[in-house]
C-alpha cells in the first residue's frame, strides 16, 4: 500500500464498486444513453419548488437508488463523500441532511465524481469505512442563474460552449462483494495557462487533464493502451480535441481509446448542445450509467476515468483571473 | 487500524503534526491571541486587488509559513486538502494555484480545518502520503459582502451575530518527526434542528458539535475529562451555551475543559466582536496559532479539535431552508 511516483495511490485492498445509480433529467433521457439511467424525469423542479432544492433531491435519489441496489440501508453507510457546483455546496450539503451518514465535504468542479470516489476508496481500502459512497450531481437551470444568466434572458451561447448536465450518479464501494474494483488513484494538481474565456471551459481544463493522465502513466508504467477507455470527464469538443493533441506531441495516439462523458451525453448535432455537456452531473451518470453498466457485463474491463473540473468563481473571472483546471483520475478494473 | 463504533476511527500510525503556522488580519493581531501569530498584517488587502485575492494569498503565506518551519518545499508534500467559505472554494483554489502539489478541495463552512485535518491524517496513516498538509483561511470583507452585505452598506449586527475571522491556518502532516499525533477522527454527520436566523450560526451548529462529540465519546469509550482540552471550532457565546447545556442535560460538566475558538480570538467586550469569532480561519488561526504552540511547548497533552459549520448558503436559506450544521472531531494528543 502507498504511493508510486509523484502522484499516484496505489490501493492493496481495492474497493469494490458494489452498487451505481444514475438519474437525470428531460433533455440526457433524450440523448444517446437514455438507457442508462436508473430513473428520468420529465419536470425539472423533480417535484420540488426550486432547481436548488430539485438539485438536492435528484442527488439523494441517486444515493438511495444506488444503495437499495446494494442491499445497504443509510446506517450500513460509513461515511459519504459528496459536493456539487452550487455556492457553498449547498446541493450536497441539502441531499445527504436526514440520512444520519458521516459526511465529507467536497469541492472539486466538475471533477467532483473523481475525487469523491478517490477518497471514498482511499478510505475503504486503508480499513476506515466498509461502506463508503461517492454522490455528486448538477442540474442546468441552478447552473446558469448561478454562474452566467437568468435562464429568461435567453442569452446566446457561443460554439465552445458546454451544457450543464441535470442528473445525478451515485457510486457504493465496498470492502467486499463483486464488481469493478478500483486499484489505484492519481489526483491532480492545479494548472492554470491563462485560459479566461468562461465560455470555453474544454479549453481551460485539458491541460490539467494531460497533466493528470500523463503522471498517471509515469507514476504507474502503464501505456495508455493498458485501457480499454480513457474517460475524461467533461472536456467536451474542443477540450478533447487539446488533450488528444497534447499526447500527439508527446509521441502517443490516444484517439482509439479516448471518449469524454461531455460528448456521449449528448447528441450535440440534434440536442444543441454546443461543445457538449458539463457539470458535475456529466460525468457522474455516465460513468454510474453507461459505463459501469458495461464494466459489470464484461464489455468494458479496465477503464480510466479522469474527471475535469475548473475551479473558478463568477467573482474571480469578474477580477480578471484566469480559471484554473484539475482533473483526478481513478483506475477502475473489472474481473 | 479502522473503526470504532458508528463514527470514529483509528490512526494505527498515527502522524505528526510535524509543523504549523498561523496569519492573522489587523483586528485579530489586537486580540488575546495576538502573541501566538506568526504573521499579522495590518492590509485588509494583503497587498493584492481585491480582498478575495487578499484571502488566496493569505492561505498560500499560512501554508508557505509552515512547510518553511518544516524544511519541505512544495515538491516534499504528497497531497494538500484545503477548502474556504468563498463560492466555488476560489480562496483555497487560487491559494493552492502554483504549487504543483496534488490538491483535494473541500468544503465544510467553518468546520473545514477539523475535516483537512481529519482526511491528512487518514492519508498519512494509511501510507497515502508521507507528508500532506491541511490548510483553510476566512476573510472578514469576502464573506461579508458574499455573504450578507456589502460594508459600505454599514449594516447593524444583532448580539448573537459572529464576526468573521481574517486568518489562516497550516498544519503539515508527516509519516516521521516530533511533535503531537493526531490518533483518530471523528467526522461529523448533517445535524438541522430547523434554526434558520442567519445572524445565529451559533445555534444552528451546537446541536451538530454535540452530536459528533457524543458519538466521538460514546464509541472511543473516553470521558469529556480524557482530554485536557475540549476546543470547538466558532460556536461563540451562544452556541457554547447551548452546547455546554446540552451536556448537562446528559449529566455531563464540560465546562471547565471546554472552550471555543470563537471566544478566543476576540476579546468580545472591548473588540465589539458580538457573540465572537466565526469562520474557517477561526479555527484554523486559534489551532495552528495558540493551541499548537501550548501543546507543543506540553502546556496542553491531550485536546479534541471539533470544529464547526453551517452548510447553508444564502440562496437555501433566501428559498426558506434551515441551516444545516456539521461538526468534525480529531482528536491530537502530545508525547
Amino acid at each position: 500500500m502507498g504511493r508510486i511516483g509523484r502522484q499516484t495511490i496505489t490501493l492493496d485492498n481495492p474497493p469494490v464498486i458494489q452498487a451505481f445509480a444514475a438519474v437525470a433529467g428531460k433533455k440526457e433521457g433524450e440523448g444517446p444513453l437514455s438507457d442508462s439511467f436508473d430513473l428520468v424525469f420529465q419536470d425539472s423542479f423533480f417535484g420540488q419548488e426550486t432547481w436548488e432544492k430539485a438539485e438536492s433531491a435528484m442527488l439523494n435519489r441517486a444515493l438511495a437508488l444506488a444503495l437499495g441496489k446494494a442491499g445497504l440501508d443509510y446506517k450500513d453507510v460509513d461515511c459519504v463523500f459528496s459536493g456539487d457546483l452550487l455556492n457553498q455546496c449547498a446541493g450536497s450539503a441539502f441531499g445527504i441532511r436526514g440520512t444520519d451518514i458521516p459526511f465529507f465535504g467536497l469541492y472539486g468542479a466538475c471533477s467532483t465524481m473523481a475525487e469523491s470516489l478517490a477518497l471514498a476508496s482511499m478510505t475503504v481500502s486503508a480499513g476506515y469505512a466498509n461502506n463508503a459512497a461517492a454522490v455528486t450531481g448538477s442540474h442546468f437551470c441552478s447552473a446558469e442563474r448561478q454562474f452566467r444568466m437568468p435562464l429568461e434572458y435567453g442569452g446566446q451561447r457561443t460554439p465552445t460552449a458546454q451544457w450543464t448536465v441535470t442528473g445525478a450518479g451515485c457510486a457504493v464501494l465496498s470492502r467486499q462483494g463483486a464488481g469493478p474494483k478500483i486499484t489505484c488513484v492519481t489526483p491532480g494538481r492545479i494548472v492554470d495557462l491563462g485560459i479566461k474565456d468562461l465560455s470555453n471551459m474544454g479549453a481551460a481544463m485539458a491541460p490539467a487533464a494531460f497533466d493528470t493522465l500523463y503522471s498517471h502513466f509515469s507514476d504507474t508504467g502503464r501505456a495508455p493502451d493498458y485501457y480499454d477507455l480513457i474517460l475524461t470527464g467533461d472536456l467536451g469538443l474542443v477540450g478533447s480535441g487539446i488533450l488528444r493533441d497534447m499526447f500527439y506531441r508527446e509521441g502517443v495516439n490516444i484517439s482509439g481509446i479516448h471518449n469524454d462523458c461531455g460528448l456521449m451525453i449528448f447528441d450535440r448535432e440534434k440536442q444543441d448542445a454546443h461543445a457538449g455537456g458539463s457539470g458535475c452531473g456529466c460525468s457522474a451518470s455516465v460513468l454510474c450509467g453507461e459505463i459501469m453498466r458495461k464494466m459489470r457485463q464484461g464489455g468494458l474491463k479496465k477503464v480510466l476515468f479522469a474527471a475535469t473540473g475548473a475551479l473558478m468563481s463568477p467573482v474571480t473571472s469578474m477580477q480578471g483571473e484566469s480559471i484554473p483546471g484539475i482533473c483526478c483520475a481513478v483506475s477502475i478494473e473489472g474481473e
